[in-house]
């Protein structure tokens, strides 16, 4: 039976009520980001530098909403409202809705990890005393376990980056450039149903060992390693991957193959790990064992992966230090990577779900570098 | 003279030490936001869940990255880093940042209004007898004051818009739906050079009656209202336009023609007051009262601008409550708006931009309604 976004946001909010009183959280302010997109089975109004969040305690809502996007937000949300016009500033309507909630000075707050700091200085000026904390502690153990409907718009995001890889990989030659290459794995996942491009990365040669590369209009050349890490969107959820080819017509850099092989073997550690019960910490370390024992633990210097979801960046975050047991409809990146400065980097990038049996890759699309 | 990335952060990061003292700011942290990439001439990391934060005071520097993104950013810029690993997280990288610029628990620290909320909490928990404000005081002269460079940016983003808007009406016609109007707008704006698609709203019927309706399958039907707002990105710089139009083969509402033109002499009368050494409530009082006058005021929902720059809206806003002096080089939409709840809306937006002379409007497309 699949659920209305009423059903849906009827279940997640009483959810997420229900969580408040033994986490020690009186009141929960949800910002314009994915956390109230998952809060309300996928609306949100427009986020911009007006005030709007959704407080929640264990027994009331609150909905401050810029008047302008007022009758929208009531068209797709039964949720008590408190409007203000732009002139006048949301101080009023926040002390309204808080008064409302029977917030006091004496509050516990938890706040979105993303909202502006405006906003949240706006709230502490309302409630100088209160106590602020992040929302995390409630609202991610909620996120963070997927239902089935949930893996399976992962399953169809990640299969637009897949095609977005295959793309880039058929139309990499020397001469072509790293932005020509962004926009034709932006047009793959478009016209496989991507609804939004995340990011899209693409570095050859040395800027391989850069993690986070701006592409640029460096053209590929004959044997450089050429790292493709993309992501797109559909049907709210995302998709991230990573994958490495050389392109043809000479041979890399003598130590590509190890480097290579290296990252291999620690995907298939960390997946093997990877499974309910298991910590976030323990999928590190057998990622990060491997890359050590082989001489490369300098090199590593990312943790092992992120939750994904609404949001491409989102617990469970698979670091070396984080003692999460880990869950069934869990998904998260297992992306170990080496990085050589000035030489080049490898990473291979695949995002798993796990349930009873362990851990299950999304994509299709094999990790073995690409000769072309 | 085109100036260097390097000069122009420089003399931008020098700027904001200047005027840190006089605002009574002891140190400003930006983070991963515009404000971030005006400071550093174009240049920021990528942001995300990790902090990541340059500070400001009179006299010091210190940029706060993590390691994974600190050899791209000291290629980028030369600044004094304070790295950290995923694991370790980023107190200790904050505590030895402020301990350098002599921050104590008595300073005054500004920060960037798009901080993430958990950014903002580790700052203050680091000194949490602080007393923390908005960046807004010694950010917002600078960047709202555009030089020709910036202005150059933004009229070639505008035409790129422009480009989108005239897609849109030539694709417009019964049985289209808004959603495919959208990627045409946004590959015509692709096509026409933009960098980014900041957003793109084809709102029919009914729909425009929300302001910031969210685009769906719905199909256009004859005689309905169309209204369309897109915005782009290009060599840094935001566009953003509305327009209006009614669906070929029937007559519309038989009150458009007279929203539509009072709408069009309030933004003459707008346009008019807007000048250097006015006032922004004044130009929004302008379009207001003729508005007002008219027999619609109630139906004007939002403020009558913002400024936009490398944000899609930032400093200056044009409300009614806002005393801001404008100045040369100011640049901000001029776009009053009837909303008919469940008939219809218009808005009409431009952006201008200031000199002695006055305000020049950036597209060139008629305001006039298309018949299509």
């Amino acid at each position: 039976m699949v659920e209305t976004r009423e059903s849906t946001y009827q279940r997640r909010l009483a959810a997420l009520q229900a969580s408040l009183p033994a986490a020690g959280i009186d009141l929960l302010a949800l910002a314009v980001t994915d956390n109230l997109r998952y809060a309300l089975g996928g609306y949100a109004p427009t986020g911009d530098e007006r005030f709007c969040a959704l407080l929640i305690t264990p027994t009331g809502l609150a909905f401050i909403v810029p008047s302008l996007n007022a009758d929208q937000a009531r068209a797709n949300v039964a949720v008590p409202m408190h409007t203000y016009q732009d002139a006048e500033g949301p101080q009023a309507a926040i002390a309204a809705a808080l008064g409302a909630l029977g917030a006091t000075a004496a509050s516990t707050i938890a706040v979105d990890e993303e909202m502006r700091a405006d906003h949240l200085l706006v709230l502490q000026a309302t409630l100088p005393s209160a106590s602020f904390q992040l929302s995390g502690t409630v609202v991610a153990p909620l996120r963070s376990r997927k239902d089935a409907d949930e893996i399976a718009r992962l399953q169809a995001a990640a299969a637009t980056a897949d095609a977005g890889v295959e793309a880039v990989f058929a139309a990499s030659r020397p001469g072509v450039t790293e932005l020509e290459l962004v926009e034709i794995a932006s047009a793959a996942m478009r016209h496989a149903g991507a609804e939004e491009i995340v990011f899209a990365t693409v570095a050859a040669g040395p800027h391989t060992a850069l993690p986070h590369h701006h592409s640029d209009a460096t053209a590929l050349q004959a044997g450089d390693v050429l790292l493709v890490d993309i992501g797109s969107r559909l049907n709210g959820y995302c998709s991230d991957i990573t994958r490495m080819a050389i392109v043809g017509g000479a041979p890399p850099d003598a130590e590509y193959a190890r480097v290579h092989a290296v990252l291999e073997e620690a995907s298939r550690a960390a997946q093997a790990v990877a499974r309910p019960g298991a910590r976030a910490r323990e999928v590190d370390a057998a990622a990060r064992e491997v890359i050590a024992k082989a001489g490369y633990g300098d090199y590593f210097i990312h943790r092992t992966g992120h939750g994904l979801g609404l949001s491409i960046h989102e617990p469970p975050y698979i670091t070396s230090a984080d003692d999460l047991v880990l869950e069934s409809g869990m998904v998260f990146s297992i992306e170990p990577g080496i990085y050589l400065p000035g030489r080049f980097g490898v990473r291979l990038e695949e995002i798993v779900y796990l349930d009873a049996e362990g851990a299950h890759v999304l994509s299709t699309l094999p990790r073995a570098v690409r000769f072309g």
